[in-house]
């Protein structure tokens, strides 16, 4: 047991929950924060308290935020007939990063996975639909990840969306850059069979 | 800014002073946080609170301890004439995972370097000689690490050391299981330098 302490032991569990963290990574963030002066590790463990306290869950599109409703939701220059609906806050960010998406998000907080025992009530599909029946959506893009669990929620948006909405995917093929030597073979065959005509 | 929030940048800088953290993996720490269960992110704050207050270092040998005197300074089953002399109590906690060794330790908390204005003022030097003048301290194992720094930092102890105590240096070669193809050059001319007789 890392120096005979349960409360190292406990902190080691607690940065193990941390995505990717395994036990040597955990460790080494111990001993870190153990070795560093108190301001530090007392700095950290008010910025987590702080940080999960601040932050809620936007009332509309379920995105992590500080303000309800979030800056998205809350800005009129954005097309709210138009939203993106993503697995996980960090996916409406990337797509932000990119700054040319003038629609809103909603974020689902996860994918369909009967393995692990999510169906659509364990995400927020419910509210998506409300807010679809509620105001003036016309298309809901299916932006969940490239795997079976995002596919497979993307298909249910599609076949259980309210009628009147058009639900589209977004296009998956050889990334830009990216030459062809270096795209794996399922990610080929969706580019040929997505392709799209030039003339 | 990550989600428009300053509580939240704050919490992606403290996650960045952990050792080999960058900005898009405490960026994916602090979402993991937001989005889980708030009672994780409270189980993190308090987990790091209580560690750094629960652990000091060691009156003896300033290795993190709970206890004071530490495990291995109380245990009179060991010999308390050989130190051994490591950088970081990561160094103490590898050897200690051997199970072989049978001395104490003394924690200088880091190395010699000019460059980063660390003099021996810095590190925990003259807390090492002034408990082997009050000891039947023999000898002192440098096993600073075999870096620039931990070189000058184990000569220094060899020559600033009090007369009467030998100061050794843990031997530097060919790992164990280890192929001479895949061993760098300087260590393999460690290795040559440091051979030692068969016959």
């Amino acid at each position: 047991m890392l120096l005979n302490s349960p409360a190292v032991e406990r902190l080691v569990e607690a940065f193990r929950r941390l995505p990717g963290v395994g036990k040597r990574t955990a460790e080494r963030y111990a001993l870190h924060l153990l070795g560093a002066p108190v301001e530090d590790a007392a700095a950290l463990s008010d910025a987590v308290r702080r940080a999960r306290e601040a932050i809620r869950k936007c009332s509309v599109c379920r995105n992590l935020t500080e303000q309800d409703p979030c800056v998205v939701c809350a800005d009129a220059r954005r097309d709210h007939g138009v939203i993106c609906v993503v697995e996980q806050p960090s996916g409406a960010m990337a797509i932000e990063r990119g700054g040319s998406y003038r629609g809103v998000y909603h974020v689902l907080h996860g994918a369909l996975s009967p393995l692990e025992g999510i169906g659509p009530d364990e995400l927020e599909i419910a509210s998506l639909f409300r807010r679809v029946a509620s105001s003036k959506v016309h298309e809901i893009i299916a932006a969940t990840n490239a795997t079976a669990e995002g596919e497979a929620t993307a298909l249910y948006l599609a076949r259980q969306a309210p009628a009147g909405v058009k639900v589209t995917r977004i296009a998956h093929g050889v990334p830009m850059g990216g030459g062809l030597e270096f795209t794996d073979q399922g990610t080929l065959a969706h580019a040929i069979d997505g392709r799209t005509a030039m003339s």
